[in-house]
């Protein structure tokens, strides 16, 4: 760990967009949206070297910048079971999602990863599992909306989903310990290269972007489908549907 | 475009009712509501020739005035899709509602223009989308509701709608890039002369009025009704009835 | 009308608690309820003679003390169609719901009223016109219930409803003209003489009380319940249960 | 009841976290959650032999330091029908939650105690009347949720309980008079002694901790899985899942 007083300085500035200003600000906006209740969720922000990760066991909309741990990315080792921090707020437990978080950051390159336990999110899970006599029930997939738009085509590739595609989120069962979901991301984000989130069944969803305003943007999109897809299961209208590709007739 | 110091003038002003305060302020609330998650939806005003717009692809949360978009609508030829502006922050990108704003202004000399993607305006188009096989389901339609009156009857027309109207708002199909909603929108306006409103489906709906508080209280009282008419259809109510249209016996 | 200064001083006052004061934050927060929206439902205060009245078509969530009407009760005669003001405020028109708030407070000698357009009255009005073939279904009933105990048994009479007992506020049809409701609304205050609210069909609720604490706390109880109803009826709970009267047996 | 003076250094403080600081926040937290509508329900919190405890028929938004009642645990004597307090507001009524409160200081060395009126936990309460013909009614269970972790394992018991583990919140019968739900509630916490929690029909939910923020993120946890086991029994899902304890194949 770094000295008492380098410590406190990883985490103390006067600049809001600061990660160690920015994830409490966060995470208290997460709180009035219902996806951090009860201290389940997380986030993280990678900023070049360093990762900022909120607390475990925390009220989420009341974290203050001394809560937040700090740890070098390069010092770290996969599977990131043992880990060092440079800064570890004593009265607090690291977060079990932060090897969770470091895939993200180093697999995908995120600059940001949030963990909701969004009731939308859990309830899609519990939707697919009833459907899961059939195949393709661990992947939600949902098309011809426009708010699919807010997600990136992947890792490398230009430019955002359009209104026809079909966005696909896998989903990974869920384990007793937390840490333990972390190669199961993995294999989730080998098995869907594009993908910017992975699915947790009854647990939530992990979602990660380049920067924080990605990830905060297609979290909060990718919310909203959830939503939107229960409604559309309540109201017996599937989630995949075959508009054709070709525009409407001009007027 | 403007010189940089008369295009930062345009957009600076103590008073908060000044369109480049009042985008902001609006966009917050909005995003309160759901209008605009994920960076979705916009709004425009329009103040004599000039008008001011949310940029694209921002957390409308988080707008500022210096992120406002301004231009002449006097500079402006249809269809819209080239256009100049008096102001244009270099490190946004200018809204792809714009030209549907401007058709909001020019076919209804509307003073504000709101774009939402209310997820209750996505659901009204997905259920009548379902009822497709019938007549009629491009337009949604509800009566003998009291938010109704919320409505004006129309441009160039005296007072607002009355509670045994039945109130009609035009379903557009959504196209892949949202500046080809134009034309189709146009021509809603003219098969809808008094509409106020057009529903994109799968998308949102653009709602605008004679100046900004008409704009926002119409477009708030048809979220209300989308919101009841999703409800109704839970629990099985319909949405035209035929409540007869004299006044009840008194008592 | 009084004089312009005197007019004025009716509306100034440091005092939150000012029926001034008091009528713009009160609406805030309705506003943030769904109670207010787009400029629907409405909120008056009586202090001895004086009655307060928020104004007609404005945005609830923005009223200011200078919005408000001010009238002598004393100084008006029913069926108040025609009315006088000592303070009107010369941009706004005077709300609709003027002549029923001066039914509660004549004819229940209440302090304050409240008028919501909240969907959850809405909804409950339109289940019980579902439910007309068969009798009592102007009447919304709902028993065995904590939040019962939210209401005071009636002008006149010692302390609140209890657990076991029927809570019924009865359901008038709507008028094209909210002033043309008043008398359906007293004939209703005559039928059900305990009741502190009426339901509107299609349109709302109006709800008051001795004071402000007990016209709102009252207006929420009953919101909640509303919310409560319509839940249940999704779910194929019946309003109304037959849980013996005597308390279960002791462990 | 202590001399004037000295009640009143009860409640003074500068500090955010005394008990007669920390209520008045957390009850207008707990307002904007539809737990403590319309006066209903209630917070307390225990500091050493010091007992705080929000004032009955209050708007709880609105409560300030100067309402909250305190009294000493030790001065009291079961069934805490008749209390003395060190300090009384005058203008207020004591809690009839206060006997409910005590018996979780008491019986389970509760640091804090919250009832609610969530509209979900009351739901909850009616979909097991509903199925009340079989057995185990009148206990709310389910498993195979990550947010179950929440809840500790009950007193004396190190750690929480696991994603597999069931959780229990057993339901008790409504009373007419709230003060008479203690022997029941007693008799709940003997039958389930690992429980936190306690549902009471057609009412509400009495949620403790160890301490202030163990109640707090208990009572949000419950309510959170409350809320989403009636949206799960709204699209046909079980609240019990037999997914198998032994953990996913690695991938």
């Amino acid at each position: 760990m770094a000295s008492a007083d380098s410590a406190e300085q990883l985490v103390c500035s006067t600049d809001p967009e600061h990660p160690a200003n920015l994830i409490p600000s966060l995470c208290a906006k997460f709180w009035t949206l219902g996806w951090v209740t009860g201290t389940g969720g997380g986030c993280s922000i990678k900023d070049d070297d360093l990762v900022y990760i909120a607390p475990s066991g925390v009220q989420k909309e009341l974290i203050k910048n001394t809560d937040i741990y700090v740890l070098s990315l390069a010092a770290q080792e996969p599977p990131y079971k043992h880990r060092t921090y440079l800064r570890s707020p004593p009265r607090h437990k690291p977060s079990q999602c932060t090897p969770l978080f470091l895939a993200a950051f180093t697999r995908r390159r995120a600059g940001c990863c949030i963990h909701t336990h969004s009731q939308w999110a859990v309830l899609v899970t519990l939707l697919l599992e009833q459907d899961r006599r059939g195949a393709g029930s661990n992947v939600f997939e949902i098309n011809n909306m426009e708010q699919i738009k807010g997600f990136g085509r992947g890792l490398g590739r230009q430019g955002n989903l359009g209104y026809h595609d079909t966005l696909r989120i896998p989903v990974i069962e869920n384990t007793p310990h937390e840490e333990d979901l972390t190669e199961f991301l993995e294999a989730a984000m080998d098995e869907y290269p594009d993908t910017y989130a992975v699915l947790v069944r009854r647990h939530g969803v992990y979602v990660w972007g380049d920067d924080v305003h990605k990830a905060k943007t297609q979290c909060e999109s990718l919310d909203y489908l959830f939503q939107l897809a229960v409604e559309m299961k309540k109201l017996g209208i599937p989630w995949i549907s075959n508009v054709p590709r070709v525009a409407p007739e001009r007027p």
